[in-house]
C-alpha cells in the first residue's frame, strides 16, 4: 500500500534547553516537567508563528533523533512489566515521534520561551500547534499506568 | 544544519471513516467531532497495541496526505482574518503532521474502533500515544480562537 513517501520531515527549529543527556530528564511515575529553555524557530518559518503569543499553552511535535530502531512491546522506566509502544510515551517507536505540551512563557522574534520541556538541547522541531482543548480530568482513564503507579503506593 | 532526513515516515495502520471528501467533515468554530470509526493497524505493528485497551483516550498523529505545499500564514475557516500556521490546525503545514484526541470504545485485534474521528477514509496513521494528562480548562487561553468566537457571538 506504501510506495511513495509520505513526506520528507524537516526541521522548522530547534530546541534549547538545559539538557545535554537523557539522565539529567525527569522520568518515570509523578515526573514533573518544569524545565524553562527556548524553541528557536528558523527564520523562513518565522512568519508562522504571527499571533501565537496569544496561546497559553502549545503542542510541540518533535523528533527522537537520538533513538534508532523500534520496540513494538518493552518496559517502560516507571514499571516491572512491559507493555505495547502504542500504550507509551516510549521514543523507541516505528516513527520517532514525541509531543510535548508546554506553556508558553514569551516571544521574542523567533524564540519562544517556554516551560515544561522534556527535550535535549538542539533537538529538531517539526511542529507548533495551539493547545485548544482538553479531556476532562475525570473522564481520563489512565490504564497500566494508573495501576503502575497504585503498585508502587503513589 | 539539515543534511540528513531526519526519518522516513511509515503508515503504522489506517483511518476507516464513513468521510470520502473534506467538506464532509465539521470544520470550524464549535464543531463538534463525534464520528466512529476505526483505526486499522497493520498486522506488523499488531504487538505494539499490548494493553492499549486501559486507556480511555488516545492521541492519533496522521498525515494531511490529501495537502500539498504550505503557507505560513492564512486565513482559517473559522476567521475573516490571517494567522500563522503554528497558531493554527491548517493542513497546509511545513510537516503535514495531525493530532487528533479520540475516545477508545473498543478493540478487536488490530482494529480500534473509536469516536472523534476527523480524518477522511484510508488516512495514514503514523502513532499512536496514550491521552495521560489535560492542562486544565481555566489555565488554557485560546488566543485569536476565542475573539473568533467573541467576535461571532459563540
Amino acid at each position: 500500500m506504501q510506495t511513495q513517501l509520505l513526506f520528507t520531515p524537516k526541521a522548522i527549529g530547534y530546541v534549547r534547553s538545559s539538557f545535554q543527556e537523557t539522565s539529567q530528564i525527569p522520568k518515570g511515575l509523578g515526573a514533573k516537567h518544569e524545565a524553562e529553555g527556548e524553541l528557536e524557530i528558523l527564520p523562513e518559518f518565522a512568519e508562522g508563528l504571527t499571533d501565537i503569543e496569544g496561546f497559553s499553552h502549545l503542542i510541540i511535535v518533535w523528533v527522537f533523533n537520538r533513538s534508532t530502531g523500534f520496540e513494538l512491546c518493552g518496559q517502560p522506566p516507571c514499571d516491572d512489566r512491559a507493555h505495547g509502544v502504542f500504550a507509551t510515551r516510549s521514543p523507541r517507536r516505528p516513527n520517532p515521534i514525541a509531543l510535548t505540551a508546554v506553556e508558553l512563557l514569551g516571544r521574542e522574534g523567533t524564540r519562544l520561551r517556554v516551560r515544561g520541556l522534556d527535550m535535549l538541547d538542539g533537538t529538531p522541531i517539526l511542529d507548533i500547534k495551539p493547545y485548544l482543548s482538553s479531556i476532562p480530568e475525570e473522564k481520563l482513564r489512565r490504564g497500566w499506568l494508573a495501576e503502575a503507579e497504585a503498585r508502587k503506593g503513589k
